[in-house]
């Protein structure tokens, strides 16, 4: 899984049918420290994040394990919300 | 997914049997500001966008799952055009 | 496989129900020095890894094919700790 | 699908039994103005490109689908020789 | 495929059932030039290259389509020995 925060949302009006009951969101990698890497993903959003809140991403065939998102033209579906990150504190970074 | 914009298109004439229907496009990855950056996909299009139009492209084995791409080699389809992109104004760009 | 040490743990309330009974290590990639790298991944642990520890991960559909990860949306997993590494003398590093 | 140059051939003895019949093609990533990448594969050839001709490759599952391909420890596969690219004038390279 | 130089070995005790029987060797990417890049992998390996000799990997579910790699939980292997390397002399590089 990829850690992102979820930095803004995507309206589109012309999509894959199999698109149209979700939620885009556009999210961005984070490091350990919780800043934006750049490095950007458009995902589907079955848990209710709002902006600014961190999350945990699958990709690839993985994004479509979901109940909501089996056999839809998905690739990207934040799996997690993260409550807390306990980093080891000899952690160069 | 993967947002980008479309900056051109590619004709060939020598190609697997099975893409032989399909219109072929360049397209760039786009940043959260909608500006290029520098990686590139050349991705099979069904929904008619035009050039300099943001999109959302699926990579990967799910870019075979539209009814167009079933089966095809395939491996990048754009599945959505992008109308509008809201950002958190809280983000450091 | 990826070689990736573990620098903390990620703590979820709110997540997909496949992933309910799994401890989730946060990973930095390492290279041939086993120093880190700016690449991090979320992953699955079945073997009892602890911080700052040294394993190998799998990454993609091959993640879900340990029996405690089959059909779960888990797109990394440890699956090696490593012991010990032998360099070739000549590598440029 | 990416868009690659071919640079050179590999000569390989010692091989997957199911890579036997393979001509294997040495390509770099191209951006575009056509201009080498710092990226490279190793990718069969079915269509019979010669070096310095442009093509595009799929990667991962996609690359098992042409009918040469099936079956094969194959993870890239040229599937379309580039004739022409043709460009928006207004992009920024 | 990616073409990988074999620079050390890594030993595991403690690792996924399904592991057990292989060796498991550090490899590096190189470029054109056979030079090193910063971009490693631990990959299994059935034909017996030694440290210092280039081979060629498949990556992600392709790792699994040998016989002896058949759903073991691999995402890399090696599948040949590279001989000789004929490069395009006009190659910028």
């Amino acid at each position: 899984m990829k850690m992102v925060k979820v930095i803004g949302s995507v309206t589109s009006t012309i999509k894959e049918e199999s698109l149209k009951d979700f939620k885009l969101l556009f999210v961005q990698m984070v490091d350990l420290k919780l800043e934006g890497k750049k490095e950007y993903y458009v995902v589907v959003d079955t848990l209710g994040l709002g902006e600014g809140e961190v999350g945990l991403i699958v990709t690839g065939s993985t994004a479509k394990l979901t109940d909501a998102t089996k056999g839809k033209t998905v690739d990207g579906t934040i799996v997690a919300k993260v409550d807390r990150l306990d980093m080891d504190k000899n952690v160069k970074t």
